[in-house]
């Protein structure tokens, strides 16, 4: 029965390993693939230049990369992340769930094994019982996404229908073609087509986003049992399984959103021809259906995960005194099965959506600058190269860490996976550079509230470059934060002398602390790419914060807060193409309408997070209860000689979740629609703008909040402390950032119509 | 000793019974002299306007309470506030700390005895020991008052250099007159004079500070022992001496503020003349004086209260199993000292620094509106009349609970001091009806960042009821989320069944739940106050929101809150002011300048909060460890043989405050300084801005935070609860409403000095 528990220990521990492993195969297998496809992508590159004429001497300048040499490169890139991405699935496939004696002479690994062997544990046992906790694992994981998608379902028919109504009235269904909102001499399509357009890219966002978030939570799934099995042979062994499982969901979530991203852009381009404008309009669609899902998907898991984890660890560890995950726990499962839905199926979800709307909210600028006006497709394409230039680098950066490190033993891990994340930063930087210099004209406009900005193409390389450093260093303060090889966390664990309330302090000072040098880092790139390309700067340092995030989420909490991070500046870009689609030139904190605006706006996150904290809370009440019942009434129990019901617990967190994922996401879509209808398009910017600055500050300080604590002793006081962190930091903290970049997305998909209609009440009194 | 811990336990409810008191005198005391009082300022008024010629039909419009009247009905109202205040004062002091048996016929109120007289206790013994403490608190908080004043002193000297080096060099310490800002016609005092009064208005704002903070303490100390002995007499006599000294505080505390503001005008004007621009510029330094000393007086007897409260409750009650404020507890001298230096010298600073700030802010936008260059005495007073009548109103308020109610049985209090909030706003809206007919022009100018606005005298009035309104319901809220007759406490009390950490978790949800409201009634508020009158409708809505705080008061929660929402509106006039001085017409949120600082500023809280709870965490945990020791090794400290030895703990609380108020006072004063000096106005509005709406939002979240788990069972759960929200509530929560003040009205005091030569990093690069 011990040796059970050990399982399933290491299946919790799976999510580090999981991002631990992801380095470590790309060691021994991607090195010919990528470095066949690079050679490949570059050849294609050279060889379009080779074709194209010398190029003409425009004011504004041409590309070095021709369109055709855009059109190859983008999908390539693509291609290799999912080819890379379905071998690693194979090699993890290939560890069987059977019955193998780990070799003798195997000295490497074995002797770090993970999980310590006991003697007269019956093998085969150990694999049955693996499989069948798979199978439960997984089953339960896939009925609840199942159920979850069902409700989504209705939404997203309904939201469909809206978005196709709202958008549709802007010009009273019309079917012919208009004045072009900023070029007054040239003829767009149909506010009407822009309308099925947008609902057409809403519907493959969403569908895409939900395909993301389910593939995550089957890798997962399929790869614990699989891990588990492994880490009883070893450090190695394990993570290389891990690491395969990791580098499955990160390069299939990257390489998919981009293809289906490039193919609908190419779709699209058929009917609008040279509408640019509109083109990308309803590009944005694909943006909000993605993050409209995942914000349903990181509320429901993220419910489901903490109601299961807070219910088991307050009976179980603190009651019972028996360890994390014990299978005599009833809650064990429902919190297992929480990991797979909440963290993994929620964070594939909500990556993709960050990748779909920083991409999106570059576009939807570039579209009405030079780039759009010259129909320059290579230049305007600029933020999809540098995301397949991304996948590209993360595949290198792998290659550097064959040869100059290898990963033997436990404590070389963190060295390796610091220098991973430096290395990958440094290649991104040379495929930044270069990515400039092909792909963008020496010189264009931007547009910029109004007026058009001249923008040289090196200022964007900086654009770029200082949201990926900013990206890195935001990833080691957190690093220093919450790592208990430093001072913050050993202070923590030091509070825990005198009891859970003075954690609790010490863990939410340390919360708050965390956000100091984050915020200056994200201001200062802000501050940069804004003065160097306006709102068009900040979208791309946006995407190059993201570019390396599949080696970021390597290391488990790197991904989470360089993604939260930079939702500031996607949420930022996102509100500034807002406001470019709105027609407003200025938002003037000095007018009450904004002013107002920007003081609801900041107390949204507040209003989120009491929401789905009292949702975990209320969920974790009657877990609590039913886990104390079975202790109580299940005879045996305690003892290990009667299994527990975890099918009761199961349901608890399911039917939480479902019901309670609707208030909070109700608030988050609701509001810029009824602000917009209302009160229009200045106090929607002000909303934005508010929630923006304090849901950031917000989402950091409860992310860091508990990953404090978390190092410390397993005492009483410390697991109260983490207890109260978990919700913060696995349910309100990672939905804040997409609360931010939701309603941003979804204010500038509605912007015309809000343009157009917004504002009743100041129209009416 | 049972007894001796039950005088001390009813010490320790003073604060609460202070509130009641207040009332209960009113009734007995107040009726003539006020009513004597009122008819002779209505008498005067009618004087006035006998004396004045019949108006002239101006543009603009006269008012009908001329010069002479306004300068008569402001003193005259100070001193009805301070005399009602002595005449209290005499009162509490007649209860003599000497043996006197109660009236066995005295039915009422003893049969509610508040203490159970124990049989067998020697009434002498008990008169004496009550004596002993109150002169061990008085003298404990004597000696931190003082020693904090000596450090805060260093400050105010250096704080008043750089106050007259800055502004004194915006002209090159010129003595020669110069063009006026606002009025390029006229010539204005060279700005080296500003200079000078400015700096003795910040002195004289910081000097009234601290002896309001001071003589509330001594009011404080002065009662607790005399509360305590009424108290065995019954809730009737109990109430009595602690609503008089509650009184004595509140009357003293407006109307000394209200007088030496009102001096200082009339004293600066005899230099100033007819350059009201240079006046009520320098004015300002009242408001920065008055704040900077409540800043520090917040957080350092904020620091020391929660320092000595977190180490007596962790050790006493979780640990030791002995009631809240045994004697036995060795920190329990520590708690009450920082009781009276916390709660009451802090929120005495505090509640003036509102005062003056929300009548500078009035003040200054006034003088460069029509008030000031048709040089109208009286409508320019109209704030300050505002605030006389508020000490004429809260007299009456007291006057008809006499009539209506009569508070005989505990029960009896909540419904009365509901009715007297209500009567409270219902006659300080007739009163404000009254002061915008006499003391306003019917129609007049207002200053609009760039234009004049027209306004109408009863768009002021309804400005100023819609603070008053909003400070009703905003408290009317608190009290639900913060009453155990609702249901949102009885959850979290609730939630105790299942532990600390769910505790924890809801109580967090409840306060981040309790912000929804208020700030939808805040952003009314400055909607139709900045709407009908721009900066100024927000300045005047402030003091609305202020006008009945002494009754406000009454209800121990109401006061903090109305003080904190008014913190956004004080803020937002003190802003407004700010942009107006410096000279910019628009903050525009999509310039990179304005929105980085937007960002920064909305981060200041939490770095603010992130200080200030490590420093009560640091501070408790020294204190928990000196406790602990001296219950293990003094023998017979359990059993109450032995004496504990407080002396050590109150020098813990003591050293740790004053050395850990220091940075986050540092961070309040400095961050406008180097903003405004090396990033300049633009982005220093952003900071305030950010500051403002996110700090507002965790102000009042903080403060709800544990009101709540404090009517809650008295278990283990709930104390940690409770533990954990005291440094927000007492410590982070209310210095966050001063900080967004204090640097609004930092930054305008120094706004020409920035406007001058501030923004020097953008200047080098």
């Amino acid at each position: 029965m011990l040796s059970l528990f050990i399982q399933i220990s290491s299946i919790y521990h799976f999510e580090v390993e999981a991002a631990f492993a992801t380095h470590k195969i790309r060691e021994r297998f991607s090195t010919k693939i990528s470095l066949q496809f690079l050679l490949l992508s570059f050849d294609l590159r050279f060889l379009a230049n080779r074709r194209r004429p010398p190029p003409t001497q425009k004011v504004m300048g041409t590309t070095i990369l021709s369109d055709l040499g855009t059109e190859i490169v983008i999908p390539i890139c693509a291609l290799v992340g999912i080819v890379f991405s379905l071998f690693q699935w194979y090699l993890v496939s290939q560890v069987k769930l059977s019955l193998e004696k780990p070799a003798a002479g195997d000295k490497n690994g074995f002797t770090e094994a993970l999980i310590e062997e006991e003697e007269g544990i019956n093998d085969h046992t150990v694999v049955q019982k693996c499989a069948e906790i798979q199978t439960a694992i997984s089953e339960g994981a896939t009925s609840f996404l199942f159920t979850e998608y069902q409700y989504v379902g209705i939404f997203m028919v309904i939201f469909a229908g809206l978005i196709f109504v709202f958008l549709g009235s802007v010009e009273g269904f019309s079917t012919s073609s208009q004045v072009c909102t900023y070029d007054a001499t040239k003829m767009c399509k149909p506010a009407l087509m822009t309308a099925v357009f947008s609902t057409v890219s809403f519907v493959l966002g969403a569908i895409t986003s939900v395909i993301s978030g389910f593939l995550g939570m089957k890798i997962a799934t399929y790869a614990n049992a699989r891990t588990t099995l492994e880490a009883r042979k070893g450090v190695g062994k394990a993570f290389i399984v891990a690491f395969r499982s990791g580098a499955v969901m990160g390069f299939l979530l990257a390489a998919n959103g981009l293809l289906v991203l490039y193919i609908t852009i190419n779709l699209f381009k058929i009917y609008y021809g040279d509408d640019w404008e509109g083109l990308f309009e309803s590009i944005t669609g694909y943006g909000l259906g993605g993050s409209s899902m995942a914000l349903f998907g990181r509320v429901g898991g993220g419910i489901y995960t903490k109601a299961a984890d807070v219910g088991a660890d307050l009976v179980g560890k603190v009651e019972r005194n028996i360890p994390e995950d014990d299978p005599r726990n009833p809650a064990v499962i429902a919190d297992n099965v929480g990991d797979n839905v909440g963290d993994i199926a929620g964070m594939g979800s909500d990556l993709f959506g960050s990748y779909a709307e920083s991409s999106c909210a570059a576009l939807v600028v570039a579209s009405i600058s030079s780039f759009g006006s010259t129909h320059d497709f290579t230049a305007m394409m600029y933020p999809l190269i540098v995301s397949s230039v991304g996948i590209i680098v993360c595949l290198i950066t792998t290659l550097f860490a064959t040869d100059f490190f290898e990963v033997k033993t436990v404590k070389q891990i963190e060295p390796a996976l610091k220098n991973q994340l430096i290395i990958s930063t440094v290649l991104m930087t040379i495929g930044i550079a270069l990515v400039s210099w092909v792909a963008l004209p020496s010189s264009f406009t931007i547009f910029n509230f109004g007026t058009q900005k001249v923008v040289k193409n090196w200022q964007l390389f900086l654009c770029v470059c200082v949201g990926l450093w900013a990206g890195l260093i935001i990833g080691f303060i957190t690093e220093y934060y919450t790592s208990n090889a430093y001072s913050p966390v050993q202070d923590v664990a030091d509070s825990c002398r005198t009891g859970a309330a003075t954690n609790v302090i010490f863990g939410l000072a340390l919360g708050y602390k965390s956000v100091i040098i984050p915020i200056f880092a994200i201001a200062v790139s802000i501050f940069v790419s804004f003065t160097f390309a306006a709102m068009y700067g900040v979208a791309v340092a946006a995407l190059g914060m993201l570019s390396t995030i599949a080696t970021g989420l390597a290391i488990d909490a790197y991904g989470p807060i360089s993604d939260n991070a930079g939702a500031a500046l996607v949420s930022l870009a996102l509100f500034g193409a807002f406001v470019s689609r709105a027609e407003i030139t200025t938002v003037d904190v000095l007018t009450p309408k904004v002013f107002i605006g920007l003081l609801v706006g900041a107390m949204l996150p507040y209003w989120f997070s009491a929401m789905t904290m009292k949702s975990v809370g209320k969920a974790a009440l009657k877990m609590v209860e039913e886990v104390r019942r079975q202790f109580n009434e299940i005879p045996g129990l305690m003892e290990g000689t009667a299994k527990p019901d975890y099918a009761t617990c199961v349901k608890i967190s399911t039917d939480a979740s479902i019901k309670e994922m609707i208030p909070p996401g109700a608030l988050v879509m609701l509001t810029p629609l009824i602000v917009g209808i209302f009160f229009g398009v200045e106090t929607l910017s002000g909303v934005l703008a508010g929630s923006l600055v304090s849901g950031v500050q917000a989402g950091v300080s409860e992310h860091a909040k508990t990953l404090g604590p978390k190092g410390s002793d397993a005492h009483k006081a410390a697991v109260i402390g983490d207890t109260v962190g978990d919700p913060l930091k696995d349910t309100s903290g990672p939905s804040l950032n997409i609360l931010i970049k939701l309603m941003a997305v979804e204010s500038l998909v509605f912007a015309p119509f809000f343009a157009a209609h917004g504002g009743l009440l100041f129209k009416l009194f």
